[in-house]
């Protein structure tokens, strides 16, 4: 499994990824799901990515064009005129890359699948994130909806959904991201460190601050080992619960309630 | 979806359990999931369950003997010598419930299938707590894995294993599961309001304090709108993350990072 974390707010977009991978439960390697794109002054794009390995490796090195000599490459993704464009050429390449592998005569379909979150800006254009299905569609980000995440999401969701506000600084953006990793990591063993941490800071048209958190990383140590006592605080000081009336029901024998 | 747990503590068990059920997005019911037995004085079991509602409800049907007539029941289940029998019978019965409907021709096997969580005591023994898988197999909760959820679990999962304490009060444990359940109504439609909560304490051998959390229960509002505002100062008070060298990577045209 997977877990990547794409957020925007009003001064940027912060990209978090997990970079374990496996085949089976035990064959678990490290690989980063983060791959940038860049013409510094003109565009910045990120991509994280979810699903078979093989799929998303071979729709990026499509994107990269990898097929042509080195000196010839001219990647179109960083010729598409807008944000939209390049979400097309994205998704366009992810269900080539799909279909090449359906077409291979495996019958397991789901299993070749991907989905990508991609996020940057463009000269002109302003910070954009989409979300790229394995049918090669997309949905943008907004107001309404600020984030999307890919792979194993629903643990560290809550957390994302109470403290959001459009109005944070890339820096709390990224704290809160390292917290929904955290949360995740402890419940699942398909996610795992080392985290890989991209801020793009809107305007700015280049990449912005990037870190790899490994597990001894001290301030990934004091959030983790912080988020507990924080997290048990807050709980304290939530009021009491008072069963409002301990013997309400009256008991009798052999009651099946419910 | 469901979203149901049972947490033994030293001082005894709590239930909770949603009540939402669906037949598809646009056809959505309230139903207990949250079954109890009684002897007041020799025994208590606390059912939860999850997956098909025709199963599980058939199962608990079976086991309550509903086929006989009303002054000729003794249901099997509350005359089992110890919580072990007392959950193999409950598994043998879901199977059955499940094959009953598996032989009727349909081949969708995985939508009929069930599982239960059971908790309770039998005069002479100790309070336990079981998860009943759709096969009548089940694990017994313990001091390394003391709660089972069943259903839509993952949102919920965090908070409960940061702050779970064997030592904890009966009280503060059914504060503990309504922010996991609030927390998981909160990312996920097929989890559902009103609550079910039954308290079980240790060798009582009667059920304790039960009750039903409508949306507009004031303790429930006090701690869904208490609980946003406690994590959000949790995480204020987390230490702030810091760039460590805002351009440690040189910029280059056309860089391929990762």
């Amino acid at each position: 499994m997977t877990y990547c974390v794409g957020l925007l707010v009003e001064d940027g977009i912060v990209f978090m990824s997990d970079t374990r991978t496996n085949a089976g439960i035990d064959n678990i390697s490290t690989v980063t799901k983060m791959k940038t794109f860049e013409v510094p002054g003109e565009r910045f794009l990120c991509l994280l990515s979810a699903g078979n390995l093989a799929t998303t490796q071979s729709a990026i090195s499509l994107l990269e064009e990898r097929a042509l000599a080195p000196a010839e490459r001219r990647p179109s993704i960083l010729t598409q005129p807008s944000m939209f464009q390049t979400a097309r050429l994205v998704g366009e390449t992810l269900k080539e890359a799909i279909a090449f592998t359906a077409q291979s005569g495996q019958q397991a379909d789901s299993v070749f699948s991907g989905t990508f979150i991609l996020g940057g800006q463009i000269k002109g254009g302003k910070p954009c994130l989409f979300m790229i299905y394995p049918e090669g569609n997309f949905i943008e980000a907004g107001p309404d909806n600020p984030f999307f995440q890919i792979g194993e999401h629903k643990y560290g969701r809550p957390i994302i959904v109470r403290t959001y506000d459009p109005q944070m600084s890339l820096e709390d953006v990224s704290k809160l991201l390292l917290v929904s990793f955290d949360s995740t990591v402890k419940s699942n063993l398909s996610v795992g460190l080392p985290f890989d941490l991209q801020i793009y800071e809107a305007g700015s048209l280049r990449p912005g601050h990037r870190q790899r958190f490994e597990e001894r990383d001290p301030y990934y140590q004091t959030i983790s080992q912080g988020w507990s006592e924080s997290l048990k605080a807050a709980f304290d000081r939530l009021p009491p619960f008072v069963p409002k009336t301990p013997d309400d029901e009256p008991a009798g024998p052999l009651r099946l309630i419910g």
